[in-house]
């Protein structure tokens, strides 16, 4: 049901997730691709921004966007370790984003949990890709955040 | 039900949304105040900036927490000509900002037909104020690119 390219691209994703981990961010981690290429890389990076929008997907479109110096994804695809909160669906919905593949599912914080709808009907979602691993890294942050 | 004080700072987005319709951008225009004074302003720019995250909510919240070198605007209010979209709902409730406060409402992408708890709890929102000039700028703005 998964091909190997999806895994692929999530373990670049994740290692994206691993630089805001060593960076004392909630270590979420996004790239897109198109055309095979990665055109854009981003982690989180809420606290040294202090800025609250600025979660891996919203910078990854940003970068993507002015990579390719046009204002739509439809033939990109994102790869993000965690499901997308509202704010981040929203925007991919205005990029008209292909496809988007998520590793973890946020139970809490996921656009899901609202409504499917919010994404661009032609957007195509794929989840559970290395969910582990996607799991495992912010579970590590958040314990080692409590021993102090 | 409306005070002076809430046109009074609609008034100031819808100056934002003017410089939006002359640089021609869709004619949307915010501010943020905070204990009686304008933390941010903005319009949406879109084109310019080829991002069609650059919405004028993303950027004055940008914009606002940079000001008060902050994540969060519990003590703020939003002023939107244009009721905000999901996109931007989703991140003024990462911002908890304490009220909104918008002009026209968005029958189309409005992120109160998907719901309204995409908001904070905590946050307040007042609808309508100066609704006439918020709608007119926009409906001007297309009948023009109409006529081309």
């Amino acid at each position: 049901m998964f091909d190997n390219t999806d895994e692929y691209y999530m373990r670049e994703a994740l290692k994206e997730a691993k630089k805001g981990f060593d960076a004392d961010e909630i270590p979420v981690g996004a790239i897109i691709v198109c055309n095979d290429t990665i055109i854009a890389r981003a982690y989180n990076n809420t606290e040294k921004l202090k800025d609250v929008t600025a979660h891996a997907e919203m910078l990854a479109f940003t970068s993507a966007t002015s990579t390719i110096g046009g204002k739509y994804l439809q033939n990109c695809t994102l790869y993000v370790t965690l499901e997308p909160c509202i704010m981040c669906a929203g925007a991919a919905a205005w990029t008209q984003i292909g496809r988007i593949v998520y590793g973890a599912s946020d139970q809490k914080k996921g656009f899901s949990k609202i409504s499917t709808n919010i994404l661009h009907p032609k957007t195509k979602v794929t989840k559970g890709i290395l969910v582990d691993e996607c799991e495992t890294i912010i579970k590590q942050f958040f314990n080692q955040k409590r021993k102090y």
